[in-house]
């Protein structure tokens, strides 16, 4: 890989995040099947169906940059998950799985978050703001799946404080 | 490492990000030495003195939990360091190296602020406001790091626009 321009280093953070995306949807579902709570069920659940279409709106970026669409193994993404499956695997205890399972979701929110929000506006710097607008899109969903996961980690400890 | 309740969670999260911390100390200022604005050196700079602080902090927090401070390898922090070092190396273009510092640091402080959310809420839940109130006090100035490397983006920008 070499970057020369911005828009080569916007097609390399693309292939990346590409990849963590198309990840992501083999591994939501593992995630989900872990959690305690029907409420962080649904909530993994439903971001797993919001994931399958930002795998696609990037096939859309990739198509407005004329560039065939290509996953890059993204390290960080990797690092992320070894360590939720670490933490995960460690959990002996029921009502400590689903504060875990959202501090590890919410790594990758927020990772995801970083690289939409650089990308967003790398893509209006280049003059594509039609790229730029779809980025935006899953950036807004991004945002809200990680409020959705504080909203289960409030309504989980009120649950554990109740009980 | 086995969880069995809450109280383990946070202390196997405050390992985690006491590792992350301590390796921000080492690795920031080679990030500052690469950047070409003297605003993106600044700002890395100063946020390696603050990152200082917050190992400085997180040792406050063992000593509260009366726990001996201890890093535990951060596989996600690795990751993302991974990966940096990966598309700077890659760069042979002046005009993107800042752009590509600034994304790559903005990934590294979004992973900060998702765990530090995390600890925030369970030191809390867990009756530890003394501890939560010094956490909160590093997750600001994770927020603020965050906006200022939008605010070098921004400039950067501008200027290559204007070149």
């Amino acid at each position: 890989m070499t970057i020369k321009s911005l828009d080569d280093l916007f097609v390399e953070t693309l292939k990346d995040i590409y990849y963590a995306e198309k990840k992501l949807v083999k591994t939501l579902p593992t995630m989900a099947k872990k959690a305690m709570s029907d409420d962080l069920k649904k909530a993994i659940e439903d971001h797993c169906d919001e994931t399958e279409n930002h795998v696609a709106r990037l096939e859309q970026v990739f198509e407005i940059f004329e560039v065939k669409p290509q996953a890059k193994k993204c390290e960080a993404l990797e690092g992320l998950l070894d360590e939720a499956t670490e933490v995960l695997s460690s959990i002996k205890d029921e009502k400590s799985m689903d504060a875990a399972i959202i501090a590890s979701a919410q790594t990758v929110e927020h990772y995801e978050i970083a690289r939409y929000g650089s990308m967003v506006s790398w893509a209006r710097e280049l003059g594509r703001s039609d790229a730029a607008d779809i980025l935006q899109e899953t950036l807004d969903e991004e945002h809200a799946a990680d409020q959705t996961l504080t909203d289960c980690a409030e309504t989980a400890a009120n649950e554990r404080a109740a009980a």
